[in-house]
């Protein structure tokens, strides 16, 4: 794609050095190679890989090889219940579902209600209605009920203890205070919790291949280090880029800063409001600036978005690209683009998520997956030496 | 007891300045009084308190007032599943259980076989078969098996990760390094113990009582700094001085050192070898200098075996001392003694422990205590405010 474009919206890439962090992890950007081998295997395109939101890996040349081999992989990913969701926490969950369809294979996603306890000031009460909340929204990302495992630590605790105490054998206190850079102050939960973030790699056989932001690579070292001593792969991983906040490239997305995010469970209007006043603009500051300078896309939170998030026609995407950069498209121009299809994606995901009942009973407790997850206990290999 | 004495035996302590040990916990001897209404209360005397080899505690007399303003209390201990056990290992397990029987009260046995996992370089068949042993000599030592819970940590960690999250985040590195002398190189699974071990003394809302060598006092000092965060009462303890070894009161009894211990499994015959080849004579080098000088029945293994764990008989034992004492009695005769008593001892715990199958089973899984924790959740009291 891309290559009849004029202007090559696909690598701007707001103020963060995407290759440095690259360079600074460790890990591999996804080549066009790769790329197409993936787009290949999945039998379809995806929109997030296409653009290079999704740009960084770390064995997933492994991960196809081995699953054109028929060895298959597995999906892990968590929901950490302390607070409600925003647009740039749900993407990554879409893009989890769409492997599986297309993959067809299991999804285990961690609720990790004992490190939320452990790393916020937030009440039981408050971490069951997290709970609560954010397995429904993860439910409407489309995940298959019969393939797909969403376990709260808490509970399912007894069933995975035998192969966290095996783990947590072989991590020592230096290696997660460089990990996560745990302190004397730290409580001794959160201090044990790589232990219990690893188990889930260790679910299956098979190479487990995890979705995450670049910057939670590191955290998974540990996994990389341990796992070939139980006979296990190292898991693989597949980075997104950061997704810029409403009000500019330069800030976070917070569910505490509304100005700052899109939440999925806001209406069309407080939609609109939200855009049209904070939604930060790469235009020209005054009419005849940005009819001769154009807008800067790069740092144009509508054009950002767009393009990494919700608009799947390229050539559309490319017109908006050359009328905006060029100064012919004004940002209030842009901006109603970016709210229609905002509410476009929150319309659906509002429905699938208030239908969710049946299929988050499925994921926990009754599906395939789940039942089979539930009458299991997690171990790991025995050793006779220690290593 | 003890003022027809002409000697009085239960003043000599071997090496071990025990009133130190006092001042350095902090914590207190038992007072004549406070022993008085002990055995007041129990409706019995008991002779390891007696002879003060259970000598200090802390909050006993608070307890023993619950007790009799009908709040009650429960009692809590462990196994440590890494090897066979000696005669130095069980006798706490006695007293406890002597305990259950005069308070009718609840024994919750915490058996680690995740601590000794993390701790010592051992196998999952070598902890099986620890476990499957250590249970059957300490379901010896005459507990009830109706009111007495023996739980694997890491199978009952289902019912009692809700209650251990929240102590783990009521507690952080610095302390646990303070308390039990973590390091960079301890495992985060050790490091994460003291919330495990602590959750025991949650199970009942009334005081509990760990009876334990006066060494393991300052590893307490966590339960007593959060206990009252959770609406909890601190838990009291009740300390042993140390058991010397058969080799003196210098060493250590270890099951890795035949000739320091004697094995609950050992023979007569071995009994009867170990004792005369090892046992450490406070007696004199040469038969002259014995009969002039007399033993010292302060560092005499023998003695020191028969007055702190054996010798019910008050008369008899002073007369062994002042016999042995001024050089009348000879150190083979004395030894003659002990071999008969430990004999004796082993006999009696052995056939029990050979028959232990069916209580084995009541206090793990059927009986009425263990059938009511395994329908339970051990959970904490909700806070809505960090403190």
């Amino acid at each position: 794609m891309a290559e009849d474009f004029e202007v090559t919206p696909f690598d701007v890439e707001g103020t963060v050095n995407y290759d440095k962090l690259v360079d600074k992890f460790g890990t591999e950007r996804i080549s066009d190679e790769l790329k197409e081998e993936f787009f290949d295997l999945a039998g379809d395109r995806n929109l997030y890989v296409d653009r290079d939101f999704i740009y960084s890996h770390r064995g997933l040349d492994k991960t196809l090889e081995e699953y054109q081999e028929g060895d298959g992989f597995f999906l892990y990913t968590g929901i950490g219940p302390s607070g409600p969701m925003h647009i740039g926490h749900i993407i990554s969950y879409y893009f989890t579902a769409w492997m599986q369809r297309k993959f067809d294979v299991n999804v285990y996603i961690q609720v990790t209600d004992d490190e939320k306890y452990w790393d916020r000031d937030i009440t039981d009460d408050e971490i069951d209605e997290y709970v609560e909340d954010n397995v429904r929204e993860v439910a409407a990302a489309g995940f298959d009920p019969d393939k797909t495992f969403i376990f709260r630590n808490r509970e399912y605790m007894g069933n995975m203890y035998d192969g966290i105490v095996k783990i947590a054998e072989k991590v020592n206190n230096s290696q997660v205070s460089g990990v996560f850079g745990f302190e004397g102050s730290t409580n001794i939960g959160m201090n044990f919790w790589p232990a219990i973030q690893n188990i889930p790699t260790f679910f299956e056989e098979k190479r487990c291949l995890i979705p995450a932001g670049i910057d939670q690579d590191p955290y998974w070292r540990i996994q990389r280090d341990i796992a070939e001593k139980f006979g296990h792969k190292k898991t693989a991983a597949i980075h997104t880029k950061f997704i810029p906040a409403l009000t500019g490239p330069d800030g976070k997305m917070s569910s505490s800063k509304p100005k700052t995010a899109i939440m999925l469970d806001d209406t069309p209007e407080q939609v609109e409001e939200k855009v049209k006043k904070h939604a930060y603009s790469g235009g020209g500051d005054t009419l005849e600036e940005h009819r001769e300078e154009g807008a800067d896309l790069s740092v144009d939170t509508s054009f950002q978005w767009l393009r990494n998030l919700l608009m799947e026609d390229d050539e559309r995407l490319a017109e908006i690209a050359e009328q905006y950069s060029s100064g012919e498209m004004m940002t209030g121009e842009i901006k109603e683009i970016l709210v229609e299809e905002l509410n476009e994606f929150l319309q659906g995901h509002q429905e699938r998520k208030e239908n969710a009942d049946e299929i988050v009973q499925q994921m926990m407790y009754e599906g395939d997956l789940a039942e089979k997850m539930w009458d299991k206990k997690i171990d790991l290999q025995r050793r006779n030496v220690k290593t």
